[in-house]
């Protein structure tokens, strides 16, 4: 089943929705889903109710405004390798507010000084219940779904000093594809291709397998720290292929379009535009 | 005038309230508020309406659940050379998801892999307008108000890689102060004494004046990666004398008090527990 986060037709609120061929179902409102996240999937597998057309409602994250985006830094040997990066003993973290995040289709804007716009193609992991010191193995089984993400970065701020933050926080950079719940993705660890194109181009090839830090371990660390809610993200990691480290550095510019292709996910399709939007 | 969030009795919402001697005044909906806040600011002076007993509400953030929470680092001299650091050519940010957030009086438990927690006493700026590519001076008329912020940090956590997001996100360990509204505080160039105190005994005696990048500076750069949103807050910085770098190192644990206290702000006070909260 795939979720996706809709307004509807002359609504304000989010609802997490079920997304079929024929339409988008609502479900529920977005952080009334994520309070009982397993509860209301398994109604919208059960009871999946009528059909509202596609065209008829705007796309929006299926995340609650508090989610955490906690994002996996230099999480494939190669990419940590091209970047000159050591490959780090635990989990590279950094983060993302909800204000960056958008979906496909949305076009992103190239910040007023940067050069362009760096791809990494990735896959992101929903969390669907609390988790507080636990283990891998409980953490990974309390992931709800998983979608393609695409970690869109102003490579000049996130450089300016030893903190990446700025860099990956820039307007509708984060683009999520739709939620597709586990019980259809499996385990990332058996691999899943994630695949990057420019323009039709293919700049990222690489696999879920070789991954450094799986999401089970990745959760496990974070909530020794913190309570991971229900409907914080995991953005895994890229695998190499970016732009930056070309020669000469290759980066998005205004009309490239930037689409990223997971095994079982589907296809998130990201237009670049200039600051003013244009 | 101070400014808190409030959720009434019997009442779910957070509400952006009135602080006074006699009480707490509701002013708006938390992001109602922060949708026009120069509005609802000079209604709530012009029109204060009736108190509600401080005793009778639940104190929360003032802030929108999707605040970005932008801290700077190493923004002291003396406090970047305490931790070995260089002073950096630009603004070091990292951030802080609203979910670590708290008040004054509300215990911040230790991470359960923590030796402690350490103290960063510091000014929060809290922005009233959105800001897009704004210069500095722009910038700095957009802060609504300042407050106190302990920027509680899980060391281990902190350092476990390059990047700091992991351990300044602790449950529960961003207390922020109430709002004094800009025109009681002044401009922080011209000097605030931040001092922080560990049950009584003073341990950071440091003023904004000191500080490397003031605060228009700061948000008139973020301003050209991100659109900065009306309620999102920077966290300005600690100035030296933080518990992690002394001989031998100096951590809060349970049943310690630590106080954030800073001229026309007030004073921020928070007891630490145990990881389950004991």
């Amino acid at each position: 089943m795939r979720l996706v986060g809709a307004i509807l037709p002359g609504a304000g609120q989010v609802q997490v929705a079920r997304l079929d061929d024929d339409g988008v179902r609502p479900v529920a409102e977005v952080s009334a889903f994520w309070s009982d996240a397993a509860r209301w999937t398994a109604l919208a597998a059960a009871s999946p109710g009528d059909a509202v057309p596609a065209g008829s409602v705007r796309f929006v994250p299926p995340v609650p405004p508090t989610a955490r985006v906690i994002c996996v830094g230099l999480n494939y040997r190669a990419h940590a390798a091209e970047g000159s990066f050591a490959v780090p003993d635990h989990p590279t973290l950094f983060g993302r507010w909800t204000a960056s995040l958008s979906v496909g289709g949305v076009p992103a804007p190239v910040p007023v000084d940067e050069a362009g716009l760096d791809w990494e193609g990735e896959v992101a992991a929903y969390v669907g219940a609390p988790l507080r010191e636990v283990d891998a193995d409980t953490a990974r089984a309390a992931v709800l779904g998983y979608s393609t993400f695409n970690d869109l970065t102003a490579r000049r701020a996130q450089k300016l000093t030893t903190q990446w933050t700025l860099g990956k926080n820039g307007d509708r950079t984060g683009p999520m594809g739709p939620i597709v719940t586990a019980d259809e993705v499996g385990d990332l660890r058996d691999g899943l291709r994630v695949r990057t194109r420019v323009n039709g181009a293919l700049v990222q090839d690489g696999d879920t397998r070789d991954m450094i830090f799986e999401v089970g371990e990745v959760l496990s660390l974070i909530s020794r720290t913190l309570t991971v809610n229900p409907g914080d993200v995991v953005a895994t990691g890229t695998p190499e292929g970016v732009g930056y480290v070309r020669t000469p550095p290759w980066l998005l510019g205004p009309g490239d379009v930037v689409e990223v292709d997971v095994d079982r996910l589907g296809v998130l399709r990201t237009p670049i535009t200039g600051p003013s939007g244009s």
